[in-house]
């Protein structure tokens, strides 16, 4: 039975077959799962890869799959025998009008869309790649390859710096969710079903491509080295005098107007301007003496407390915040006030800090629901699969199917 | 006129209203643009603070923009005068049976849900808004709060290290989407509308918690600073006789018994783990010793050319890529052989290199259409929505609708 809040959820009723490792395809999963469909993970007994992923929780449970697997169902099979691979194409079968829709980073041939075509016909497969060419590639790789670490940290830094926010897996899986979710329309529309492959590699190179660094690229130098800096603008971090640093945005000429008030700096500021012959309401000119625009306010910064800054940027048009550890973030009051955030109890861990889907909308659940246990669905999933797929021989709704 | 390729794209006959600027509404607008949907970027007569967003080609024209409003019609009006409102009213009430559809990261109260309900009873609304609390935020500042800047970087590092890559404007444009199509999907379904908020500040505070840092950071310490090291497992940069840097990723012990054989140095690395008491078979014991294996292995690579490292990691395991920079990118003719790239015609800049959509499927055409001409589409747009108010009024399909 559904609940209310499940009943009002914008994919109530969509059923979805995960066979998934790491970030992307769980996430892609999961983000169906908090808006209200069913989704359904399949694991090898004894759990995929990721299973056992950092960071970990103290009893030894993983705080990463607790993570990415909140909402699901949890199906575990033996996947290299037969008669595990004929289970998937059950639950594919018969996972009902709104069902026949498969998400995997797998590769093995009986999960290939060819394949589970044969238990539904109008079966949506979507397969998260890595290259284009079906090279591997993780998320690590393929931000090598696509220029950010080279463009990121200090002026000067020698090699490399790479992220710690997986970002190419993030958005791989949200692709995921977008190209299931526009499958399945087009499904109602015409009765049809697709084949769709999703590299993460393509993922990195078409967000390289429409955020302009490909088009600025072939124009020869590329995106300098800038630190903290922002691109084209004037933004920074600087350090409070309680040591502590802020990141400061000035988007616009009010922003900048607000910060040389608020620090002290509209005379000096605009008898540089002048010397300078810029026009500092200007984002170019701001970025291109952003050196000088940098030194003048520092000390203004540096000779407060994080507490006066705070006072005295507040209600200022100034874009600004404070940066913190995720123990800080963790910790802060206004983390736990957001309904987005819950202390849930997680089978296997205990309580742990979860949240939610940023779409705020009635019919998504305040409280995220945890991770199942490894295998904890299996035996209920498959009977309703199996009684859904006699149900239907039975109406002749869809052609008759062999039980395995 | 559709195309085949329209008709048989995933989004064909959607209509999307959009009204944004920066990053994270025009890539949501864009990626169902992509999909097939028609999506109408409304902007103001001179355009939104976007326009002339850096980069910049040579003559000037923002490669940013056209990045970001691929596939779109654009419409430009006098926003601040009643007739400019009154006419975005009459394009959501004129949007079709599929439309009805506004996405926007402004907050202007004759762009509320409550106030364009007026022109169009089954509204789908999705507004993106800064922080959960309604205040201003980017995605800079709201990187900041949550916690990456300061995990980011060599272990020396004593301040945030931000990232250039807007990876929370990128999740929040494709939440964005999700949001849109899922909110569509009730919509058919129960013919309920849907008001919805997706701040940036929670995208980047649901991410954090789906990847287990917010977890993480409730235990205390946190995640530390490790370089670009990955966190509970081996995986490092190290730079080549060339000069160049290489990122080599092992997740599995074939990965990890692969770097070791083609590094020559299994036999070290054994009797290293027997001294240490360590099992490098295990993730969490190639972490603990990572320093060891790093300085094991480096010797190699600094010993060999790229073109040796690449030839002698070919056929094996190992997950790896040369770091390259945005022109590097995007002078490699592995780039230009992608199908997801394309030398197009920019109207206003010239020839440009675009990306399309990275899920591969029938129906999504090969060559990214361009941005159009801020304006191009004002008159055609605003006649055809008009024409079918005016259709459906006749037919009584609709309420009747006060034509501005």
């Amino acid at each position: 039975m559904l609940s209310d809040a499940q009943h009002s959820a914008p994919l109530a009723g969509l059923r979805v077959i995960e066979v998934s490792s790491f970030v992307a395809a769980p996430l892609g999963g999961m983000t169906l799962a908090q808006l209200g469909a069913e989704v359904i993970r399949i694991d090898p007994l004894g759990g995929a890869p990721d299973t056992t992923r950092w960071p970990l929780a103290p009893n030894g449970g993983s705080l990463y799959w607790a993570g990415l697997n909140k909402g699901k169902r949890s199906v575990a099979l033996d996947l290299r025998s037969p008669e595990g691979q004929r289970a998937v194409a059950d639950l594919v079968a018969g996972s009902g009008a709104d069902g026949g829709i498969v998400l995997t980073n797998a590769g093995y041939p009986w999960l290939s869309y060819d394949a589970l075509r044969q238990a539904r016909a109008d079966l949506i497969h979507l397969r998260i790649a890595g290259g284009h060419d079906g090279s591997p590639a993780v998320d690590y790789t393929v931000n090598a390859s696509v220029g950010f670490p080279l463009a990121t940290g200090a002026e000067d830094t020698a090699g490399p710096v790479d992220h710690v926010l997986p970002a190419w897996d993030v958005a791989c899986g949200l692709y995921a969710a977008i190209g299931i979710l526009a499958a399945e329309r087009h499904r109602r529309r015409t009765g049809e079903g697709r084949a769709i492959t999703l590299p993460l590699a393509d993922v990195a190179l078409a967000v390289t491509g429409h955020l302009g660094f490909l088009a600025e690229g072939r124009l020869g130098a590329g995106r300098p080295r800038i630190g903290n800096h922002l691109y084209g603008g004037f933004a920074r971090d600087f350090r409070t005098g309680s040591g502590d640093f802020v990141m400061i945005v000035t988007l616009t000429p009010r922003h900048y107007a607000d910060l040389a008030r608020v620090t002290g700096r509209t005379e000096a500021l605009t008898a540089v301007e002048r010397a300078l012959g810029a026009d500092f309401t200007k984002d170019s000119d701001r970025y291109a003496h952003r050196e000088v625009i940098a030194a003048l306010v520092a000390p203004w910064f540096a000779g407060h407390t994080t507490d006066e800054v705070t006072e005295a940027l507040s209600g200022t048009s100034v874009l600004w915040d404070r940066y913190r550890t995720f123990a800080e973030l963790a910790a802060a009051p206004e983390t736990l006030a957001n309904p987005l955030v819950s202390l849930i109890n997680q089978p296997g861990i205990g309580e742990i800090l979860a949240t939610g889907i940023p779409l705020a909308q009635p019919g998504t659940p305040a409280t995220p629901a945890p991770a199942p246990l490894l295998g904890a669905d299996t035996d209920a999933v498959l009977r309703e699969a199996r009684k859904r797929i006699v149900d239907s021989s039975a109406h002749s709704d869809v052609e008759n199917y062999p039980l395995s």
